[in-house]
C-alpha cells in the first residue's frame, strides 16, 4: 500500500510547480519530498540530492578560523589563488594521482561548477569552429545547463553500450568532424557510479590528442572507488586519470564530497602545464592579451566571474590537502560510510525485485559508493521515479542525466540507520503492489 | 628628479609583459609597481588597485567563525541564499535606502562581480533583439571584460558633458533603437567619485521604464558620499537610488568596501519585486522553466555559475547588515578614513600643479572618498600615468575606464601616514621637472 495518496502527491507537485514528476530535476524532486514530509510528518527516504551526509572536515574549519583571525578577509585574494593552496594542490595531485602539475597551473574556483563553467568558455573559444562540448553520459545535468546559459552547443552519448574498446569507434564517430572542443565526464561517475578503467581513459586521451579536444575530468568523488585501496599518499595504486594519456586535460578537484565541504564552495582546476602554456590566436584577438590558455582562463575569464575565491576557504582547503599528503587526514576512510550505506540499500532494493542498472565496469562489478542506479522490471524511469515517491522514496529519473537506460539514480548521502527497516517495509509494499 | 630611471621602468614593464604602461590595466600597473619596489626597496605610493585599506570587520569574522563551528560548511547553501542573509538584506535596504524589496528578491552572489555577470546574462536574454548593455562611463573596466567573455555587445558614453538635464537627450539618443537591455553605472562612481543626484537618477529611471531596460545600480561604495550625513538607519537623508523612479532595477550591494570584506567575496543582488515577478517567454523557451525573471536568474543562471555562495560568509554578511540596522556597526564612520586620506592627497597634488578632472556634480563639488581623478596641465592620461610611475606613484589612465577626459584615477585605500611627506617631496620634483 502506498504511503502517500495519489491526490496528496498531485497536490505536492501542483504547489511546487512541478509539471512532470517523472522527469523532475533534483531540485523539483526535493521540493516535493519536503512538502510531503512537512505536510504529513512522515519521513522520506531522501535519495534525491547528492549533498554530503557527513560532518564537515574539522581541520578545514580550524584553518579557516585561523585565517579569518589573521585578517585575510579584507584583501582581494590573488586571481590565481593563494600560494599555500596552489602549493598544496600541486603536492596532492602528485601524491594521489602521481601526475606532475605545477603549482602555477592549479587554480581555485568557487566550486567545480565555476571550474567547468570557466573551462567551457575557454575551451570553446580557443579555436574558431571547434566549439562543441561532448558529454560521455550519464552525467551531471548542471553542466548541460551551464551550456544553455552560455549558448554553447553540445553532443552526448550514453556510454552503457560502449564500454571498453567499443568506446574508440564511438568517439571517432562523434569527433571526426573536428568540432568537439571539450570532452566531459566524471569518474567515479555521477549518477551511475561506474568507473572508467585505464584502458578506456587511454582511448579518451588518445582521441583528445588526435582531435585537439580538452578533456574536463571531474574528480568530485576522488578516491571514492572503494573497491581499490586508493588514498595512500605517494603509494600505488594511484587514481586512474586521462592525464597519463594526453596533455589536453583539466582535472577538477572539488572539496565538497571528499572533505564534506560543499557549503564553503571551493574546488580547483588543475590544468595540464602544456595546455596552460599553449598560445591561441583566437584568445589573443578576443581578450587583447597574450592569448596563452592558462593565463587567459585565469585573468580574463575566471577573474571576471568571481574575482578570486573566498580567502579563508582557500586556506582551509590548503590545510586539508596538505594534511592528506602527510597522512594525517584519511579522506577515504572518512567517507567510506557511503560504501556501507550503498551496500545495505542496494541489498534491500534487490531483495524486493529491483536490479542495478549500471552494474558493471569493463573488468569488475560496479562498486558501492555515493550513488547507485535502480531499475524495476520493465518500468521506465519516469514511472519508477513517480511511483517511488508514493512509497516515500525520492530519486531522479536516469533520463535527466543523459542515460538511455530505464531507471533512477539513488544517492546514499542522506541515509540514516533508523531508516533501513523503514525502507525495507516500504519496498516490501512496493513489490507486493507491483508484481514482477 | 625621477626616483626610477627610464631603463628600470622599461625593465619592469618588459619583465611583466606590460606592452603599454600608459594604458595598462590595474593588474599590470600593480605588477610594475611591485617589481620596482622589490628591486630597489624604495616604497611606492600605490594608488592603483581599489582594495580595502582598513582591517576586516570583526563582527563579520566572529559570525563566520560561529557558523563554521555550527557545521554549516558541509551542506550546499540554498541557491537563493540563507534565510538570515535574505532577511537582513531586506531590512538593510529599508533602513538605509528606504526602499521595499522583499527578502525573496535579495540574493547573495560571489562578489558583485558575479552579480553583474549573472545580471548581464539574464537582462540581455529576456527579450529577443534587446541585447546590448549601456555604460554610463567612466566605469569599472571589469564589467566590460565580462561582456567580452560572454560575447555581449555594449554602448558607452562619458557622462562628463551630460550632467543634469543634459543626460535625458543623451540617453534618448543611445536608447531610441530599443536594443539596450541594461544600463550600468556605479554611484558613488568608480573611478571618478562623482555622485549622480536625484534629478539624474530620475531621468535614468524614466528612460529605463520608457525603453524597458534594467538598471544595474552598483552601490559598492554605499553611503560613502561623506558630504552628506548618510548611514543612520531609518532616518533621512537616504541613499540616492534609481529604485525610486523605476521598477526596472537591480541594486548590487557589495560587502567588500563598506565592511572591508573583499577577501571573502560576498555581495547581494537586490532585485525589484516587480521585475522579479515578470514573465519573459524568451527565458521560458531557453531554460524550459517558468520564465519568471527572478527565479530564472537565481535557479537557472546564478546557480549554474557557483551553486550558491560560501555558507559561513553568508552568515557573516547577515550579521554585519543586521548590526548596521541596529546602529551597532557604523560603517560610514568606519570607512571615513578614506575621506581624510583623499583630502590630504588631493591637497598635496593640487599644491604641485595638478587639478581634479571630475570636480563637480550638478549642484555640489565632488567629495573626498575612495577614489579621485587627477590631471596635469595638458598632459594626456597615458603620459601622466607613465610619468608618475617614474616618480614612484602608480595610478591608472582614465581612458581605461571609458572616460574621454585626460587624467588618471587615484585610489586612497593604500595610503599610509608616513607616505604623505614622501608624496609631497616626489610631487615637488614632478612639478619642477614638468613646468606648467
Amino acid at each position: 500500500m502506498k504511503i502517500f495518496s495519489d491526490e496528496l502527491v498531485a497536490e505536492a507537485c501542483r504547489e511546487n510547480n512541478v509539471a512532470d514528476l517523472g522527469h523532475a530535476t533534483i531540485g523539483e524532486t526535493l521540493l516535493v519530498a519536503q512538502y510531503l514530509e512537512q505536510k504529513t510528518g512522515i519521513p522520506f527516504i531522501r535519495m534525491d540530492q547528492g549533498s554530503p551526509g557527513l560532518p564537515v572536515n574539522h581541520y578545514g574549519v580550524e584553518a579557516e578560523k585561523r585565517a579569518l583571525d589573521r585578517g585575510v578577509g579584507s584583501q582581494y585574494p590573488p586571481a590565481a589563488g593563494v600560494r599555500e593552496l596552489k602549493d598544496a594542490a600541486h603536492e596532492f595531485v602528485k601524491a594521489f594521482i602521481n601526475v606532475d602539475i605545477s603549482a602555477r597551473s592549479c587554480v581555485p574556483t568557487t566550486g567545480s561548477v565555476a571550474g567547468s563553467f570557466g573551462s567551457f568558455i575557454a575551451t570553446t573559444q580557443r579555436i574558431p569552429g571547434k566549439d562543441k562540448v561532448l558529454f560521455i553520459d550519464p552525467g551531471f545535468p548542471i553542466q548541460k545547463s551551464q551550456l544553455r546559459v552560455l549558448g554553447i552547443q553540445w553532443k552526448e552519448f550514453d556510454i552503457y553500450p560502449y564500454r571498453g574498446e567499443g568506446l574508440r569507434a564511438k568517439l571517432e564517430e562523434e569527433m571526426a568532424d573536428g568540432t568537439v572542443a571539450a570532452i566531459v565526464y566524471s569518474n567515479p561517475n555521477n549518477p551511475a557510479w561506474i568507473c572508467l578503467e585505464e584502458s578506456e581513459l587511454k582511448i579518451i586521451g588518445e582521441m583528445a590528442t588526435k582531435y585537439d579536444a580538452v578533456v574536463l575530468e571531474d574528480l568530485a568523488y576522488f578516491c571514492m572507488d572503494y573497491r581499490r585501496d586508493l588514498g595512500h599518499p605517494y603509494e600505488p595504486p594511484y587514481v586512474p586519470t586521462v592525464a597519463r594519456y594526453t596533455d589536453n586535460y583539466i582535472l577538477m578537484l572539488s572539496s565538497s564530497k571528499i572533505f564534506s565541504y560543499a557549503g564553503q564552495r571551493m574546488a580547483l582546476v588543475c590544468i595540464s602545464d602544456k595546455l596552460y602554456d599553449t598560445y591561441y590566436p583566437a584568445l589573443k584577438e578576443r581578450y587583447h592579451d597574450a592569448g596563452v590558455f592558462g593565463s587567459t582562463l585565469v585573468a580574463e575569464i575566471l577573474y571576471m566571474i568571481t574575482s578570486g575565491c573566498t580567502a579563508s576557504t582557500q586556506y582551509g582547503y590548503a590545510e586539508m590537502l596538505r594534511l592528506s599528503c602527510e597522512g594525517k587526514i584519511n579522506f577515504v576512510e572518512d567517507t567510506r560510510e557511503y560504501e556501507r550505506r550503498a551496500n545495505k540499500m542496494k541489498r534491500i532494493f534487490c531483495d524486493h525485485g529491483f536490479h542495478i542498472v549500471y552494474d558493471k565496469d569493463v573488468t569488475m562489478n560496479v562498486g558501492d559508493g555515493f550513488f547507485f542506479t535502480l531499475g524495476y522490471g520493465n518500468m521506465d524511469g519516469s514511472e519508477l521515479a513517480s511511483e517511488l515517491v508514493s512509497y516515500g522514496v525520492s530519486a531522479i529519473n536516469l533520463d535527466t542525466t543523459g542515460s538511455k537506460e530505464a531507471g533512477v539514480r539513488a544517492c546514499t548521502s542522506r541515509m540514516r540507520d533508523e531508516l533501513y527497516p523503514v525502507l525495507d517495509e516500504r519496498m516490501t509494499a512496493f513489490n507486493a503492489d507491483h508484481p514482477l
